[in-house]
This record gives structure tokens, C-alpha cells and sequence, in this order.
């Protein structure tokens, strides 16, 4: 792939040493487009200056959603190296993405190519301070103009850069997180593996209810039988029982995380039993209250690891751990942020060197 | 509300009489925006020239499809008034479907405003050829630039007009559909009852495959026993079995049209027996093989109505009718369709000049 690139003649003033970044609130100088029709396929990969896209009125996307995203992190390492963390997995399952709601793919090797190039062009906006990151976040949508539901002919491709502050600038904390009972996530025959944006404007709803609540999170159940245990907000989640590792299946609801799996590794390397399963939330509220439930946490790319202290289903309630992080959740998070920012050895090869 | 009216100063070329406008082919001069944002609430209301709207790339709609939109018609009369068909009924849906995704709602009254003026404004663009209308199309996104997932604190709300061709141009003709066994369009708890971006993104994989198996539209079940009928494609369906009518409740899953509102009414108005109720494949399929179906059709502000010929489910297929339009579908069409161009008395008073 011939990316063409166009720099910016004025760049922004990047935020300074020891400011709060926030969470999306900066984005770098550049971003990476690609242009996608029936005619031609994918066309003109270029890094331009970041600034408003033209969008006409019309743009299928503004009106049946036809998007799709990802996201993943660069990483500063204490000698300067900047690493990204295992970013094929994220063009396989933007791929994944982009097949269920029909849209065109991007080639494994142009996604890492695109992503790659773009960090490189904008490495001096990967921050420097103890658990900041470069958020990378590539996106699809349907440009055509159009107001019949169906494939539309045009698409761009996308890619936009924001520093980001340490998820825990006071260290890892637990959350307390409602069960959901009234909205549903996701549901077989669904969109629940796919990274697409109608997924997460669904889920605004509970996400407030659970917040005017007192709550950070919901736990999501599954929709046909509102009774088995799927994701915790946008994380995946998972809980040590009597020594053994729980979390659903990755069959058709669940966002496959690379977080989630990365995790999963490291559990099986040190010879932790892990049983993908779906787990009803009674045994789970049972196994709270009987203490046989040791730890809770959610994974992702954002947090790494968010411990659970407390759960709340209908009337009931159950603590965990004594609302502190436990001590496999904090030594999962110090492993993989040390793969993450290289300070730890890499035996799994997942850090990805950006030149 | 106060509507600023900024005129484009070069008027395009309007399609010529008799040609054909398809569906989507053509938008008017101007459009209607308004904005949102927290601090002020919805403000600067103004009909601008049509144009590109100028997108952040960060847009919260690009990636998490905040978005939703309504569909209705203006119809011009023999005697060259021009008609809006229930508009205050899509005003209270767009109302319910906002509330859900956690945007915010447009009064009633000025949804309706916005809609009549601009169609007043653009009054040279409603179609005059039997059976064209000028599609309305209202629609509300999230603007701002923000990568967390959230309620977004501003929004606009926008609407553009295309003069649309004759349905059927032919005449009504019966289609095929298949029965959707795979993929789920709507399930409890989810957001099937409102029009959100989301859902029509999630529909368009079952709708190539059907089209890609010789059929013209998917018929939904149900997501959690798939086994219930609900929609077909993006219109409500109905059955006719034993001189009695059969229709999917509106209780969460299924979009309220305001074509199937419109036709219960007519039907229980010439005496026809509704029932709203969760009909079983199995037992549509078996009326099917015995004749005691008699007609099926689906409804929708597009087609009107839209006869069903055959229905396909598994391995088993029934032809309805001969495979010929139903003599009260043809009835129900003509009459639907007598009222909102004002060839027939409007008794129910749906009808809404723009003067
Ligand atoms: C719904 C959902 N589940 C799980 C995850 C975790 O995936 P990953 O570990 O790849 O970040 C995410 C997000 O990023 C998500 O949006
Ligand atoms: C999913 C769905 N069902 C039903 C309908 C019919 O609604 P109405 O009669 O208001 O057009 C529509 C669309 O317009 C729709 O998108």
C-alpha cells in the first residue's frame, strides 16, 4: 500500500509534561483516509492534516449507521522505543466487523501498515508520563448518499490519534457495577462480536441509569434468557472461583477483546484454569455470597484491568474481596501494562516496534 | 419556534415531468437545521441552502451512532394542494426513539413546523405525476468530538427533502419473502421500536442474502424464541386468515409505522377483526398450506402496501393468493392512497394542508 503524505504547515501545541490528557480530549496533527467504491476498491491511502471530512446530508451513515471502529494504543517505553500491542488482532476483528454489516474489508497488512505509518508520522504525540498512551483509533463509514437501506457504494477509512492520561492516576481501584435487567446488549443473530457504532449507541441507556444510580458500570446479561453473564460496560469480564477462571464465550454476543485473550494467556502460562463458559448471574450472585467468589475484573484496552468490588443484582447485593483489588487482578494489570510499556520481557511476542 | 430562511442564490435544475425520479435520486434546494447543545438547548432553527454539513472527524456519530431518524411523505392533490399524511405521529415516534438512545427530543409542534415550512419552502418540488410524492426525511445525530462513550452534548437535527417516484410504477405486485431464521433484527430490551442508525445498519446482512437467494425482502421472527413474526424488511406486516387481520403488537420489538396505524384503523372501521398478537411461523405456515390464509401485505410509508406472494421458511414455501395482489390489499391500497393524495374523504382527519 502507497500511502501519500501531506504534512500539516502549522502543527498544534502539544499539551505539556504533567497535564491531565484526559480521555479523547487532544487529537494529533495528522490522521490517516483511505477512500473505498464498487468501482476501484480501496484508493488513495493518504496522512493529511487533521480537520473537519465534507459530509453530505444524505451520507448513509448519518442515517443507517453503517460504521464501524477499533481501538488500540501506542506505548513509550522508558528508552524511548514506541511499541503497539498485538494491533493484527484489531484489523482481524475490524474485519470481522466490517463483513457483518457489509462493508468492505482492509487487508490485515494494510490496517498495521496504515496504523504503523500514522504513529510513526505523529511519534513525538505518544506521551512520555508513567501509564499515558497514544489512543489509536481506526473507523469505517458509509459515505454514499443515498436514502434506500442497503451495502452503499463508498466508504472512507479512517484512522485519528489522541494522547491519552494514565487510566488510574491514583492507582488501581474497585468499581461497583449494576446487573442489567431491563436493557439488553447484544443477542444471537446480532451484531454483540462486531465493533459497530449502533452497539454502543444502544447501550447509552443503561450505562446513565446505572450512573444516576451510584453505580460505574452495568454488567450486561445475555438477551434470550436474561440470565447469563456477558460483558461489564465495554469490557469483557471475568471472575476467579475457587481458584478458577470464568468468562463467556466468545460465540456470537460478546466483543472478542485483545485484552480478553492477552489475559487468558497469561492465566494458562501460569497454569490457572480457565473455563469459557456462560455463567448465570444466580451462581455468580451465590458464589459472592458463599465468598467462593475470590476476584472480579473487567478487561479492556482502556482500563487494561478494572477490579469489581461490589455487584448489584435486583434487590441483592454482593461484595468482593472486601471492595479491594485483588491480588491476581493487580499482578494480571502489572504484567500486561509491563508487556505493554516494555518493561517487562515480551515471551508472548505481542509488542509490535514502530520505527 | 423562529426559522431563519437563508435562500440559495443559484435555484438546481428540477427533474423534468415524466421523468423517472427513482427513490433518493433527487434532494431539493434547501434543508432544515437546528442545533443542540447542553448549555442552550435546541437553537438557531434555519432553513440554509442543501449542502455538505462539515464533520470533526472525532464526531461521536462516526463511531458510536447516536443517530436517528424519521420517514414520512407530501403528497400534491389533483386540485394542486399539498398534503402532509400524519406528520404529528412521526413527531412522537422520533420523540420516543431520541428518548431511547438518550438524545434530545424535538417538541412535537416543532417538528411539525420545521417539516411544513420547509416543504411550503420547497412547495415546486412536490411532484405532480400520479402516485410521486416529495420524501421527507428528518434526522437527528451526535456532534460532538469525543471518543468516550456517553450521551454527546450536542446534536443536530436536520431534514432534506427528495421528490420520489411512483412505488409501483406497474401496479402492485406480490413479492417473495424469506423467512429469516439466522439473523435477528429486534429483541426485548434492545431498541426494535425505534428508528436508531443501529438497527438498520445490523438488517442490511439478512436483506443480500435474501436478494441474493431471488427474494425481495426478509420476513423478522422474533430474537428470543425465533419463532414469532414481527416485520417484513422495513415494513410491519399483516395477515388475513379466516376473514380476520393479524399483526405483530407493538410492545418493544416492532416499529410503530404509521402506515400500520393508519390501515387498523381503516380495516376496524369497514368491521374487520384486528388481532394484535404474536403470530408463530409454524401456524402462518400451516394456514398457508391449508388456505385459510388468505392474504398477507406488508405496510410502510414507501410502498403503501405491498402484497406478499410467497413466503419461503426452511425448507417449507407457501404461494398466498395464487401468487396474485389480495382483493382487500388492492382495496386497502387504493383507499390509504385516496386519502393521502385527497382523492377520497379524509373522515379520519389525518390529512394536514402546507399552506
Ligand atoms: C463491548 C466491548 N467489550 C469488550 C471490549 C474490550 O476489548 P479490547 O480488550 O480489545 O479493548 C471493548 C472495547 O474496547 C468493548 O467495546
Ligand atoms: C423497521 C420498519 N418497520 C416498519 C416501518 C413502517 O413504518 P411507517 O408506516 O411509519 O413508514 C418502517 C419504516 O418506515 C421501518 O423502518
Amino acid at each position: 500500500m502507497e500511502i501519500r503524505i501531506e504534512r500539516a504547515t502549522t502543527l498544534k501545541e502539544k499539551p505539556k509534561a504533567g497535564e491531565a490528557l484526559g480521555f479523547g480530549k487532544y487529537y494529533t496533527d495528522h490522521m490517516f483516509v483511505m477512500d473505498w467504491d464498487r468501482g476501484q476498491g480501496w484508493h488513495d491511502a493518504r496522512i493529511v492534516p487533521f480537520g473537519p471530512i465534507p459530509m453530505d446530508p444524505a451520507s448513509m451513515v448519518l442515517h443507517y449507521a453503517q460504521e464501524t471502529f477499533e481501538g488500540l494504543k501506542a506505548y513509550r517505553t522508558k528508552d524511548d522505543r514506541i511499541l503497539l500491542f498485538r494491533p493484527e488482532m484489531n484489523a482481524r476483528r475490524f474485519a470481522n466487523s466490517n463483513r457483518r454489516l457489509c462493508m468492505p474489508e482492509v487487508a490485515e497488512e494494510d490496517f498495521v501498515e496504515a496504523v504503523t505509518q500514522l504513529v510513526a508520522c505523529e511519534k513525538d504525540w505518544v506521551p512520555a508520563e508513567e501509564g499515558t498512551s497514544l489512543y489509536i483509533r481506526p473507523f469505517m463509514f458509509a459515505t454514499e448518499a443515498a436514502v434506500g437501506v442497503h451495502p452503499a457504494s463508498s466508504y472512507k477509512f479512517v484512522i485519528i490519534l489522541s494522547p491519552v492520561g494514565a487510566y488510574y492516576p491514583e492507582g488501581v481501584n474497585p468499581v461497583k457495577i449494576y446487573v442489567e435487567d431491563e436493557y439488553v446488549r447484544a443477542t444471537p443473530g446480532g451484531t454483540g462480536f462486531t465493533k459497530c457504532g449502533g452497539n454502543y449507541a444502544a447501550s447509552i441507556a443503561a450505562q446513565v441509569k446505572a450512573e444516576e444510580m451510584g453505580f460505574t458500570q452495568v454488567l450486561w446479561l445475555d438477551g434470550v434468557h436474561r440470565k447469563y453473564v456477558e460483558e461489564v460496560g465495554t469490557m469483557n469480564v471475568m471472575f476467579m472461583i475457587d481458584n478458577e477462571i470464568y468468562t463467556a464465550p466468545c460465540d456470537g454476543t460478546v466483543l472478542p477483546g485483545v485484552t480478553r485473550d492477552s489475559i487468558i494467556h497469561i492465566l494458562k502460562s501460569w497454569g490457572y484454569k480457565v473455563n469459557e463458559m456462560h455463567l448465570a448471574i444466580d451462581d455468580l450472585m451465590k458464589a459472592g455470597h458463599d465468598k467462593t467468589l475470590q476476584e472480579a475484573f473487567g478487561t479492556g484496552t482502556a482500563a487494561v484491568i478494572s477490579p469489581i468490588g461490589e455487584l448489584r443484582y435486583k434487590e441483592d447485593e454482593v461484595t468482593i474481596n472486601d471492595f479491594k483489588t485483588g491480588e491476581l487482578t493487580q499482578k494480571l494489570y502489572d504484567t500486561l501494562t509491563g508487556i505493554q510499556w516494555g518493561d517487562i520481557e515480551d515471551t508472548f511476542g505481542w509488542t509490535r516496534e514502530v520505527k
